[in-house]
Order: structure tokens, then sequence, then C-alpha cells
């Protein structure tokens, strides 16, 4: 079912290029190296009759062909295409290829191709090889921009089957070497020759081919760039790791067993198409953010490493993410997290200049973790290029927060939590402390000038100074994040706090201030629900019917308005989730804790009114807001819950942003969804030392199951059967797990399993 | 004290230096790139009275040098120098410079120069830059071999005070950049004049000078190679980072905080010479091996990164060095466990050249992991070129093993054991197995054809093939890597061990066998001894008396013999201690226990007979042997403890070696001469959850106290005074510290201590 959509087996395809792309993402300095890697997978063929001269060159666009189709093994990680041509004699072959980029060799993709001839004798010629003549065309708006990024290519040819193409990065001058090695497997083909040109280097072999016997021929190509570690040269090294690499069968049996593995580790069962559609999002993050990513210095990017789209750039998705890698790849979180503390100088950096202290964390990164936003961005309704102020959206560095945050408390890593997760959790708290001013006439602290989550308002309307203040997204998480930097600083290690303030030349009267503003920020209300920023609540209401009716998709309403001469600034109008934000980032008992530090009351009337009025103000214009408003939904037990929940599970599927996701899936909203399950549906928190579970299953979703692995657990087995939980803890010689299932907690010994009955609600 | 020979500038002037090299250290292949760094310290200055023509370029070189002192200031780790010059007409003019490679900031340097006039006015002409023409002469019988590694050179200038250089090493393709800063910190300077040349990119600035008013120019260097993450360019990175440095007095006080924290950290107290030296050593153990290695992909050079000898090259030294770093920078062996990770496969892989199964680990190591030691070497007393057996000290993967397990001892980071550690250990652990043959007559398992850590027995007398059978040290460590391996597979949570089982296509007959051979390995004895290795017993008796007499130094009676027409293979005699190396590697129960389990008596009689023995047989031919002695005979209360100990202090302070120690500091032996304090004389082990303790203060070091770091518990203080041991863990939320000591156990909670006598020995 999940063959056939050209995207899919065009990401899968990418895999290779993703590898590549995951070595250098955000090398780019002002986009500019926002690579393609060299294409590993040109292989074309022709028949070759006994009796008659070859025919044209064959591949699955060619009118020959009269027969395809293509199949993803999520489980296995292989794409298989199958092709039948006919020529204009009656001849018919037919052509079975299957990829892999491999799982358990990150430096290895292989391909294999079995042709069979069906009544004809002769012969295939096949030309395999590697082509540097790559452009990045794969975002129809970028046209105008530079499309090529590669330069310095050098080719050439090891005996006795191997062919190879280096060349460097434009800008960020990263050498990139791929080694491709065709054979016949039977053995070494005595015919294949190489033929090299300045941008590709191919093998031409002619096989055999008589019918009932078909023939085979392995492709196998190996990638290195110049940042990987523990190498020669990218070049020789790549030529050594084809000339050494095992063959197809047993390169496909380790690259099953990896995913196997992978698989496993992040078990989701989920029944009927929701599930598919599942385990097709797990198969895009564990292929973007495998194993391998640990060993890398890359952040989350947005659209994965799928497409071009936002050129690599990393901006928050990393918070739909991390907390469910943290249950499964714990070192992957761990890698991301060391990702955003190498560029902590950058965001102190950029924090001074704007006249503030500690870190602010760039809205759009790149490499070197300065802020790369565009100052300027068109509207292709109106024409017109208009001031970008999403750059304001300083509310990144609580997501980072929050996620050092989770990731200690999920993975029990204090030795992190306590060094680089302290650094940039202080920094970012101390960000947060500089940015409030105190408000006498409130008597409140105040952020000013911010974009929250919501982009469609980025100002007053007619206001000289972008951004709003008091976004209660920003403020309430901020607040947060100064709870966590107090808590922090208590339980560090005496002697070692004592150090981490010098070095961080960090006064003892800071953290009191933190302790004072995490207590006294502002959240603005209005007709008694929390407003999503001050004057909200003034803004005109929308005429969302008659905009609906007039546009259809209104998803892109600040598009529209500004095309009529109007501003969304104007209009109590979201592109997506704002305030909503807080309940998906927190449990309700946590979000009701920290409005009560604030002094503010946030009793179950209060969030649920705040519900139901931004959700009719809302257009949804993020792949990421109807997962969130499932989340909160599904919380405060909303029948439309699952509404959203497939509106999430469909975005790329169906692609219902129309277009978008052949420019890359949405990695954020991918994640998210199966955090929906795993931690939305469940109730799941890891906090105090324990686990904590309070399902909220959908009528649509009410049974279902995830492994996780926490702390030195692996492989926890949780599964929810509508009114029953079962939680399993494989045996150990740890010590037992606490359990806080709503107002009961119990320990289960590992190597134990519990089944609870759950109340109905 | 410590100020005034050569090679001790030498080392910290090569501080930065050292920080490129642990970039690119090991990148080398067959050696060709032992990159010395573009020079960042050339700075001369001259005389330009008011009144007369400028006088030569001046440096402490100069004939005009009339005074001259230089100070290593270890706490703050600056180099000060002071020199006063008086050119012909009487003018004289001090110049006190002083320089830090920063230990906060990894890629700034800083020099201060200040000069001061005395009674002439006028002006000092400064010309400072950097210096791209660099060799590697340091190590004069390499002086035959390439030594030029740069190539591609770029300079330029920067307004208003920047001047920039970049290269590229040549094989490994390291892209270098070096920008330098030079002003008067009173205000930029007007007169700043680029100079820029093919290799070298300097600044010549004039400074009025009066009687009574010193004036002071300030040059701030940065330093960023392809290989750093988080970066734009080598080249703007570098120009971006002097642009933005703070002043100097700002940069001295942030990486002298920097050195206390590292001090405070890996506290020595030990009083007198001794601790001067210890300090010294620790000085160097952490500019080599700083928090900062913790962000590289390096491994432990044997000669530091101070000089050029062994080309860089990695041996086993990080076995004198992470027993050492676990207790103080986890995080540092950690990394340096991770670089021996990532050459897993290349290990893998010469163990399958070599028809076994599991890692084999190089005896020389560089870039990227596969065997580098050298197939001839020179003996230059002969002036023959003598077959090298050296690469069969596969005793080195044992090492790795200890450290494997010391590491997550001492650290409690599980999460690294049981992945890529147990990969590590398991791997080793099966190399072991398949090396091991039955014999049958014996009734035992034999690894035959290697060499142990005395060089000197590469084989025997008049055999075909090197090697030796049987080597005590490598059986008996190859069986405790067996039974850890063993330990491990039975802790391991089980899901994950049957994926990681799965993942290295371990059968569950593998295991089996382990515990076969670590209970029934051959360990040899003759006389009532453990024998080095099979046949040792039946060797030559040397005339030592004989040799000392004819030749004095017989350190390296190898060449002494081979000159002679002789071999060292004939007797019993041994470069190092080889035997003896396992009462360093394990305290006396543990090994008494390793004996136990293969079958045989290792009672204290027979140890104290084996440490007499081999004794008396010993050349000391290597830096670590005093070392070793020292430790042992601690151990066995022997009053001669101490003149090794002595020896090991001054090896490199008196270059004992006769000229070694400017080719290079000997780490592992510095690092082991604080270990050797740390462990050696407190007993301290981390082994089964809990501190063992077992001091055996020598009379001459008898009143110590360190500082150790044992998993979350930082800074836990240690204080031995002869007869009596305190020991204090600080406050923290941590659980309380269990402490065995000889046959008292306690726990301590943080925020207490505890002071017990010692019964007299």
């Amino acid at each position: 079912m999940l063959a056939g959509p050209v995207h899919y087996p065009g990401t899968y395809a990418a895999g290779c290029y993703n590898r590549l792309l995951s070595t250098v993402a955000g090398r780019s300095v002002e986009n500019e190296d926002m690579v393609n890697l060299p294409n590993w997978l040109p292989l074309r063929y022709r028949i070759c009759p006994a009796d008659a001269a070859p025919g044209p060159w064959l591949s699955p666009d060619h009118p020959y062909l009269t027969e395809h189709r293509q199949t993803l093994d999520l489980r296995h990680g292989t794409l298989t295409r199958w092709s039948v041509y006919e020529d204009e004699a009656g001849r018919r072959l037919t052509v079975e290829q299957c990829r892999l980029v491999h799982m358990g060799e990150p430096h290895l993709a292989a391909l294999r191709t079995c042709f069979a001839s069906d009544g004809w004798t002769g012969a295939v010629e096949v030309e395999s090889g590697i082509d540097g003549a790559v452009r990045n065309a794969g975002v129809a708006r970028y046209r105008g921009l530079a499309d090529q990024h590669l330069t310095g290519w050098e080719t050439g040819a090891e005996q006795p089957d191997a062919v190879w193409l280096s060349c460097r990065t434009l800008d960020s001058d990263i050498r990139i070497a791929l080694a491709a090695r065709t054979r016949v497997p039977a053995g070494h083909n005595g015919v294949a020759r190489p033929q090299l040109s300045a941008l590709r280097a191919f093998h031409t072999l002619v096989v055999p081919l008589v019918p009932g016997s078909p023939a085979v021929v392995d492709k196998t190509v190996a990638l290195y760039t110049s940042r990987d570690p523990a190498i020669e040269s990218p070049r020789h090294t790549a030529v050594d790791a084809v000339a050494l690499a095992p063959h197809f069968r047993q390169l496909r049996a380790a690259h099953r067993r990896a995913w196997e593995n992978l698989w496993r580790q992040a078990k989701l069962e989920v029944p009927g198409e929701s599930g598919r559609i599942l385990r097709l999002h797990l198969f895009h993050v564990l292929q973007t953010l495998s194993p391998h990513t640990a060993e890398l210095d890359v952040g989350v990017p947005a659209r994965g490493l799928h497409g071009e789209a936002y050129r690599g750039h990393v901006f928050w998705d990393e918070l739909f993410v991390l907390p469910f890698l943290n249950l499964h790849l714990p070192q992957v979180s761990r890698a991301l997290l060391d990702y955003r503390y190498r560029r902590l100088p950058a965001a102190c950096h950029a924090a001074r200049e704007a006249g503030r202290t500690g870190a602010m964390y760039p809205w759009q990164s790149a490499g070197d973790g300065r802020e790369e936003t565009q100052q300027l961005h068109l509207n292709p309704r109106s024409g017109r290029w208009l001031p970008d102020h999403s750059r304001l959206q300083h509310h990144v560095g609580s997501a980072i927060a929050y996620n050092v945050w989770q990731y200690g408390q999920a993975s029990g890593d204090t030795e992190f939590l306590h060094t680089r997760g302290a650094e940039m959790l202080l920094e970012i708290a101390r960000f947060w402390s500089a940015a409030a001013d105190w408000d006498a006439s409130l008597g409140r602290y105040r952020i000013r000038g911010v974009v929250g989550p919501d982009e469609y308002h980025d100002g007053y309307p007619d206001a000289a100074e972008p951004g709003v203040d008091d976004n209660a997204y920003t403020n309430v998480t901020a607040a947060w994040v100064l709870m966590r930097a107090l808590d922090l600083c208590r339980t560090l290690p005496e002697p070692h706090q004592r150090q981490l303030f010098e070095q961080l030349q960090l006064a003892p009267e800071e953290p009191e201030r933190w302790e004072d503003v995490a207590h006294r920020l502002h959240v603005p209300y209005h007709r008694g629900v929390i407003s999503q920023f001050a004057g909200y609540g003034e803004l005109a209401e929308l005429d969302w019917h008659g905009y609906r009716q007039r546009y259809g998709d209104i998803r892109r309403l600040d598009r529209i308005l500004e095309a009529e001469g109007d501003t969304v600034n104007r209009y109590q109008a979201s592109k997506q989730a704002d305030v909503l934000m807080l309940g998906y980032l927190f449990a309700p008992s946590e979000l009701a804790s920290v409005f009560r530090r604030l002094g503010y009351p946030l009793d179950e009337e209060t969030w649920h009114a705040t519900v139901d009025y931004y959700l009719h103000r809302t257009s949804h214009g993020s792949t990421l807001s109807a997962l969130v408003h499932a989340w909160v939904l599904a919380r405060v037990h909303r029948p439309d819950a699952w509404t959203y929940c497939e509106e999430a599970l469909t975005g790329d599927v169906a692609d219902v942003q129309g277009g978008t996701t052949a420019e890359g899936i949405h990695l954020g909203a991918m994640a998210g969804t199966l955090d929906f399950v795993q931690r939305g549906m469940t109730g799941l928190e890891t906090r105090d030392q324990a686990l904590w579970l309070d399902p909220a299953p959908l009528r649509e979703l009410s049974k279902f199951g995830v492994r996780i692995r926490y702390r030195r657990h692996w492989d926890i087995d949780l599964r929810i059967r509508a009114e029953q939980v079962r939680i399993a803890v494989p045996a150990s010689e740890n010590a037992a797990v606490r359990v806080n299932l709503r107002d009961r907690s119990f320990s289960l010994v590992p190597g134990t399993s519990r089944r609870l009955d759950l109340p109905g609600d």
C-alpha cells in the first residue's frame, strides 16, 4: 500500500544523499552549501540480442516499459522495483532491482539488479556508476537561487571493478568521495570497462542472458567525507570500502538485522491504517536520526534529510522529536543536544549583540549556529517582498532547555545534565531573566517584542516596532525554564556547582532574580481565557466563514490578507497552536503547577475555555498544529481529537498542504504523531525518578502498545487496552522501576509485569 | 625552579601547536602528516631612538641581550620571559613577555609584551605575526624523512589590526587557519602596517616609549581547522575570533580560572620536591588531555603533544593515563575510549587479515587505526637495519579492554559499558579466544608467537619465526579480559544482550569457550617464579656486571649485543617490566584470583620471588619500567621502591635517557607517577559499586592527599598520614559512598568525613 507515491521511493533513494547531508547539514553560510550528493544510483541497461545490434538504453522512463511496480519494505529498509520492457522486435526483459542504504554500515549502499529474458538469447549491457553533475532542483521556488554546490571533481577507476568520484562542496569545502563496485556476483566480470569523464565515473559490462537463467549485477557504493573520523582520505577509504564490502546477500542480511533491531527498540503497535502510517513516520524518523547520528555533529532539520525545502535549516523541530527519541535512542538525543551545546557560544554571542546576557538561540540556523532567518520573504499571492520578523521567536531557547531537562529525566544521564546540559539550561534561563523587564504598574515582569509559535502575529497593527508583548507561550515556558534552572542549581554537587557558577560568572544574586521572575512573569488573560499575547483580545474577529467560502484553503491566511492590502496582525487568527502548545509540553498537573507558581488560576474550566477559544481561531497553517490540537483535545477528552489526529497522520502521506511533501517530509510532525501515541495517549512522564502514567485513549485509538527504554531498563513494554494497562519490565540486574498510575504507586522488579484496570472516565 | 630547561618553555610554546596536533594526531598515513603548526609566536622588536636610526631587530638570541630569565607558572598556565637588552649606545630596553595558550577557549592564545626604556626616549617598532614556513626538525634522526607537511598557503590582512594565514596539511588535507591581532591595548594603533608574503603574515607597528612609562603590545591568536565543528570556515572563524576576543587581562583571567578549576579537579598534595615534579607532570597531562580533548577524535600519543618523536603515533600509553584520568576527567577518558571504538572496525579487519576473529588492535597506529609499526629499525650502534617485530605486541588489546572496564567501574557510565564498551571488550575477548590454541600434551591453551611488553624478546634464538610463546603478561591479561567479558555478558540487560550478540554475530558457544580458555590458559613457571614466557628460564644468564662496566649505560642492551654480533634474545635480560606489569595492573587480591581461576598457585612467596628474579634481570630501557617497579616494590614493601620512584619522577625533568625529553615528554610515565600516588600508594580500587583502599605509603612519601571524582561524587578528598587515612565526601544529593578499607567496610554520607587508623605493617 505504501509503495507508489513518487516521494517515498524518492525519499529512500535519497538515503545516501541523506547520509552526506547529515554530515554537512547546517554547514551552510547564507544557505550556499545545501548540497546534493553525487548520485550513486545511475544504472541503465540495454538488450543485446545475439542476432542483432544492441537496443537503446533502458530505464523505467523508457517507452519500452510495459509493466512497473515498486515496494518499500519498511521492516527491512529496502526498495524493490520490478519493471518489464518489450522492444520493437517483441523481446521482453524483466528487471527487478532491490536497493538499500545500509543501516549497519553507514558508509555503504547497495543495488542488486536481476535480469530475465523472456524467450530471447543474448546479453544485457549494463552501465553503472556515479554522477557528479547534480543540482538542487527539488524546490521550484528556489530555482532562482544558486543550485550548484559542488566543485573540484576528480574521477578514476580501480582494478578490477571499481570507479570513484571525488569532489568538494563549494563554500564549506568538505571533501566527498564515492566509490562504486559493479560486478556479476558469480565472479569478476572480465569485460567491465571504466568510462570516466570530468563529472562522471562509470563502468560498462556485458552479461550473457538466456531464457530461464536470470543474470544478476550487484552495485556496491561507499561514501566518505572529510568530516568522517578514523579514515585515511575520503577517496582511498571509499575505494577500500567497496573492495572489502561483502556480497549483496550478506550486506542485505546485516542491513536487515540493523533495521530489525531498530524496530525492536522503537516498537509501536497500533492496529489498522493508523498503525501503518505511524510505522512509515517511524521509518522516516529512524532513518533520519539513526544510531549513526550519534557520531555526527548535526541538528534536527525541519524537513528531515529528505528534500531541499528550508535548505536544511534547523528550527525548533527537535521539540517534537527528542521527547520521542529519549525513550528509545537516548544516545541520539544526547548527540542532538551536543550539537546545540557546540553552538552555545554563538547563542551567547547573539545575546550579547542584542544587549542581553545568557544564550539567545537562533530561530533558523545552519552550520555555525548563527541566526540565518531570512530578512524578507515573498508573498507569492501579492508578489510583494515583506519584512520577516520570525527571528523574534526566542522561544526556541525554551525548546532546547525543555529537551535538556526531559533527556536528563528519561535517560538518567546526570553527567550530561550536570555539565553541558547545565551550561545550556543556565544560560537560557539567564537570557529569559535578562529579557524580562519589570513593569511597576502591572507589578509583573514582561517579555516584550517577541514572536510566538503562531507566526501570523509578528507585531501590533500599525506599530513601528515588530513583535508582540507577553506572549503566553513564551512567558510560561520561560518561567518553567527558570524553575528548572533553579532546581538544577539546588541538586548540583556543591563543589561542582561552585566551579560552574565561576565558569559562567554567575553571580549569586542572579538565581535570586530568577526565582523572582519565575514567580512574577505576566500572563495576560481576556474574557476568561489565556491571551495569546497582551492585546490579543482587542484584535478584530475574522470572518472565518466568509474567507473559507471565498478562498477554500485558508491555511495561509496571512498571504491572503496581505494580498488584499490587509494584515493578519489585525485579527484574532492564528496560523498554528500557540497558547495551546502549553498543553502539549506539559501534563495538566505540571502546567497547573507552573501557573500556580506564577500566581494565576488555571482550573480545568479556564483551560477548556482556552482550548475552545483558540480552536475556532486557528487556520492550521503549520503541519504541527493538527498534532498539537489532537494532543490537547485528547487530554480534555474531546470527541473531535481524532479528527486532528487523522489530519496529523495524513499530513505527508496525503500531502495535505498540496506539494510540500515532495520538498521534504515534515519530521517534527511525523515524530510528534509517534509521541502522540507514546506520551499523549498514555500520559507518560519521566520525573522524580519514576514513570508516571495517566492514559487517555481515544475511542478510535484504544488498543495499542509501545516499547520504551527508561534509564538502564531496555524494552519496557507498555500496553493499553481501553480500560486496562499492562506494563512489563524485562529481566536485568537493575533496580526496580517506580511507577505511578494516576493515584496508584508501585514498584516493578525487572522480570515482572503488572496489569491494572483503568477507571472509566 | 622549573623555569630554565629549554624543553619546558618549548613545550609550552608548543601549546597552540598542540591544539592542532591534537586535532590531526594520528591522521597520518605512513607518518606523512605529522604536522607542525604555523608558528604563532614570532614577535620581534627594535629600538627606535628619537635621535637616531632604528637599531637591529631584537629577540632573546640577539647579542644585545644582557639579562634573561623565564618562569613557567604551572598554577596559572603562563610562561613569562624577562629580557634586558643594551645597544652599542648604551640604551637599555627591558622586555617582559607573558604568553598563554587558553585553557578556557581552546582556539585562542595570547602574548603580552611590555617594553620599558631605561633613560632614553623614542619608540619601539614591533613586528608580530604568523610564520607558515615550519618544518619538522625536532628529532635529529628523522631528518632524512620528509619534514615539510603544509601546502596551499594563503595570507591576508583584515582591518584594523589582524592578519591571517591559512594552509593545509599535505596528505590528510586538513585546512588550518590562524589569525593574529596585534594592538596597543590603550587603543587601536594607527600605524600598524600589514606585511604579507606567500608563507608569512605580519604586522608592524611603532609604539612611542619614554622612560618611566612602559608600553604594552598585545598579540591575540586564533586557530581553527577544517575538523572543528560549528564553524563557518577556518579562516573566517579565526578572523572573527580575534576580532571578538577580549583584552589580554580578561583572557588571562578566564584562562587562570580554567586552570584553577582543573587543578581543583585533579588536586594532588605531595610535599617537597616530589610534589613539585608531580605537579609538573600533572600540568603536562592536563594540557595534553584537557577537557577540550573530550570534543576531539584523538588518542593518547606516547610523547604527548610536545615533540615529534614517534611521529605522534599512538601505542599503549593510555594504559598508564586513563586510570588516572578516570577519577578526575571521566569525559576525557570516555572520549579516548571513543577514539578506540571508532577504530574497532580497523582492528576487526586486522584480525580477519591475520586469519583470526575479534579485534586485533595495532601496536602503533595513526589516524585510521591501521597498524603503522615500522617493519625495520636502525641500530645506530651497528648501523644495521633490522627486522622489527614489535607489532606482535597484541597485548595492546588487553590494555584497551582494561581501560574500558576500569572506566566503567570508576565512572558508573553503564550506558557506555553496555554499548560501545561492550563491543570493544567482547571483540577483544573474542580475539584472545581465537588466539588461544589447545595443546593436548600440556592440557592447556597457549598463545604463541607474540611479543610481550619487554621488547628485547621478539623471538627465540635461531628460530625461523618471530615471537615468543606463552608470554605470562599476555596470557594472564587475556584470561582477565575473557573473565570480564563473561561478567559483562551476565550483567547486560537481557533484550539488549540478545541484540548485541546478534549484531556481533556471537554464537552462544563462544562465551562457553571463553570460560574454558579463561580457566586453562598456560602460564609457564621456572625455578619457582613465573616465566616471562615459555623457555625464558633456559636462556643464558647475562654478565650484567661486565656489561655495566664495559658500557656504563646499558638501557639499550639490545643494541649493544646486536652490535657485538650477539642477540639479546639469547639472554634472561629484559628491557622493561613484563611479568611485573601484572602487579601494576592488578591489586594483589585481584591478581591472586586470576591465577586461582587459572589453577596456578600465586602465594605471596612466589610473587616476591618473581619480583626479585626480574628486578635483577631488567635494564630499564623504557621510561615506564621504573614506574612499574616502584609500584610493585611498594606493594611488596620493599625499601628500594623509592629509588625506582625517584627515577620515574626524574625521567623527564632530568632527561635520564639523555636527550629524549626534548623530542617529547613521556606522557605515560608522567601520568603513571601521578597514578602511583593516587592508586599505587593508596591501594585505591573501584569495583563492586564501592571504593576499596589499602594504603601502602612509603617512608619517603608518607603524607599526601588526593582529590578524586567517583561516579556522581565530585571532589572526594583522601588524605594519608603515615598511620592514618581520612576520607571526606562533599555535600550533595547523591547516595552514600561505600568504602572498604582493608577489612573494614563503611558508608560515607555526602557532607561527612571519616578518619581511620592504619594498623602498622
